[in-house]
């Protein structure tokens, strides 16, 4: 088999990618683990900054979602009964978009299908080979039988786990990472939102998220230690926890109902550095994790991707070099933006285990300052909605 | 010996205190256990706020300042060669002034001998005595001899060590405290300053600041294991310290001479609340420390005498104490204020000992932010220039 760039992954990076890439007339093969069912049962995101939604719109995958997304001009941050306003429209003169990664990657796969783009599912045993030759190529298992797939570039889209950034010489990669001592539990919910926007909640009971993916379906998540499992989570412990981190109006008059999803999901901030290696491109998640406090993650992948395919395209349309040979360091400088702005909302939002009462003050106060400043609010503001790519 | 407010401490919180209580006509004595030449010869702070420069005003002690005072209108932060300008002037309209905190004390005590204020040295055994009853009195030992000091209110501005918060019984406060791992080790040479405006470096050899007491006057720390004495740093060792911190091309030019004076400083952050017991306040360093970072320690304890002084004047000229009813909630909004600011300046710019690679980029990542984020400069503007009374 042979292409022109092999994309390792169907997650929403991948198949942006592909979509993009096969648009501009560029061949992909797209070589994904799971099967798709499993893909779009997946539970992820639910934020997409204006440059995410300019991306998809871009990709031609934006009909659906510029009918059923639901524009966001703020959040709310708390501190007990204290709820602090970030303004996004009137800060930034932008909005967000609420529309959740499932739905991103449903109309990936929809417009995919469309064009006739090759994703394989099922596939085992991956293994990019003489990534820094002029051919490289990949092997792998896919219906029982061994193949090979010849192409001129390899994207890794293939998340934290996959093989792309091990593929990697060690010596040649740099690892930066802060694994937090606590983990989101999420739990999916037919319930009326709490509350008309996103409320990111601090409380001396932890850290609680309110969300949502449309108006009867609710997404909340509240810290719980690493060591703690769905089993000990029954829906009832849950709604208390919940309850007793947010504002009190707040939770008096919210609407709770059986889960439909609940999971436990450890908060981490990675970056593997360069993100490429001879012919191979590191994109999302695979060379890069946020904790999900200010909802980078997708976002930061979709940049990746921005940076990447004209990048691909000029190299195999014009043999210009020049956008791909600037690829990590141009993606780099906008990771570690978000990178700051994660871990900057992650430790200004939860209790840490074992700190002292000042670490607990300096949350409020900080909560505080945004209270009071309108720089402050702005600051916050800019990186929410996305910083420009 | 009687009074009506007792001041213990002759710091420049105490003696500005005493300075406006006496212009308004109500008596104070000052108690301070050092002679005069000690208070004289402690080199303190250095960076006045527009807001302390009005209460020095205010106090009719600004002549020399307004004459000798350097007004900067901006501060550099550097990251190894980075330099990123904070333009105080242009992102808030409002500059500091650079007037040393020995100064301030010198010219106090000036205006003080001039209205013919008492204050006694070598005060020995200071106990505030009934502090929460209607009549309380200070005994403490002088010139050999015991005495006492009858008065309606006592303002504690003796400082971190001083009696006056051990004097409120330990179940009626709260204290929030942290010990950052490392010092500053400061040095004073009668040097060019290597920088016309201060410098406040991370670097990865650790934090170093560049100031200045005048043109001729240089004032240079260098981040130091707790555990260091002056003993460990020749001049020489300091210097070849003091560059590897500073960008280069300051670095290369900065003139070294002899030291003048030299010493270790642990640094912490420290509140205690509330501020009142009874009849006693608490005023600066006697209820709250910020590590020196960000210049908030004597603009702080100004801040206090600013919402103290009127509410005495008005208790016992007007039977209205309003004033000294919300003292201490108004003056902790405001401290907190500055102990999140300096909290946040001293972890942005310090290297943590066994931090991890994360912690370093953190650090990078928040100064290239400022670099590249006007909001995020005034921000950090708005703050250091002092937010308002």
């Amino acid at each position: 088999m042979k292409t022109e760039v092999a994309i390792i992954g169907a997650g929403p990076s991948g198949l942006l990618l592909s979509q993009l890439l096969n648009r501009a007339g560029v061949a992909t093969v797209v070589l994904e683990r799971a099967t798709r069912d499993h893909v779009l049962s997946r539970i992820r995101a639910g934020v997409l900054e204006a440059g995410t939604v300019d991306m998809l719109r871009e990709a031609g995958v934006s009909d659906r979602l510029d009918r059923e997304g639901i524009p966001h001009e703020g959040c709310y941050l708390s501190d007990d009964d204290l709820m602090v306003r970030i303004n996004f429209r009137e800060l930034t003169g932008t909005p967000v978009m609420v529309y959740g990664q499932t739905e991103v990657t449903s109309d990936l796969y929809a417009a995919q299908d469309q064009i006739g783009a090759k994703i394989l599912h099922g596939v085992e045993d991956v293994f990019i080979q003489d990534a820094d030759s002029s051919a490289p190529f990949v092997e792998f298992t896919h219906n029982g039988g061994r193949q090979r797939l010849d192409c001129a570039y390899v994207a890794g889209c293939d998340g934290f786990h996959g093989v792309s950034r091990k593929t990697i010489p060690e010596h040649k990669r740099q690892a930066f990472e802060r694994v937090y001592p606590f983990g989101w539990l999420g739990v999916l919910s037919r319930t009326r939102p709490a509350h008309e926007e996103l409320i990111y909640a601090n409380s001396s009971n932890g850290f609680a998220l309110a969300s949502m993916r449309s108006e009867t379906l609710s997404r909340y998540y509240v810290q719980v230690p690493l060591t703690d499992r769905v089993e000990d989570w029954s829906d009832e412990r849950f709604w208390t926890t919940l309850k007793s981190c947010l504002p009190s109006d707040v939770a008096d008059k919210m609407e709770t109902g059986p889960s439909i999803e609940k999971s436990v999901a450890p908060l981490r901030s990675f970056v593997s550095e360069p993100l490429r290696w001879g012919r191979l491109f590191l994109v999302g998640d695979a060379a890069h994790i946020v904790p999900p406090t200010g909802a980078k993650g997708l976002n930061l992948a979709v940049s990746d991707v921005h940076y990447l395919y004209q990048a691909l395209i000029d190299a195999l349309k014009k043999g210009d070099t020049a956008g791909i040979d600037s690829y990590s360091e141009r993606a780099l400088l906008r990771i570690w933006k978000a990178m700051r702005f994660s871990w900057q909302m992650t430790t200004m939002l939860h209790r840490f285990d074992g700190e002292d009462s000042f670490a607990a003050q300096m949350r409020k106060a900080t909560l505080r300052h945004l209270s009071q400043s309108e720089t402050a609010r702005r600051d916050l503001a800019e990186n929410y909605i996305g910083l420009p790519f």
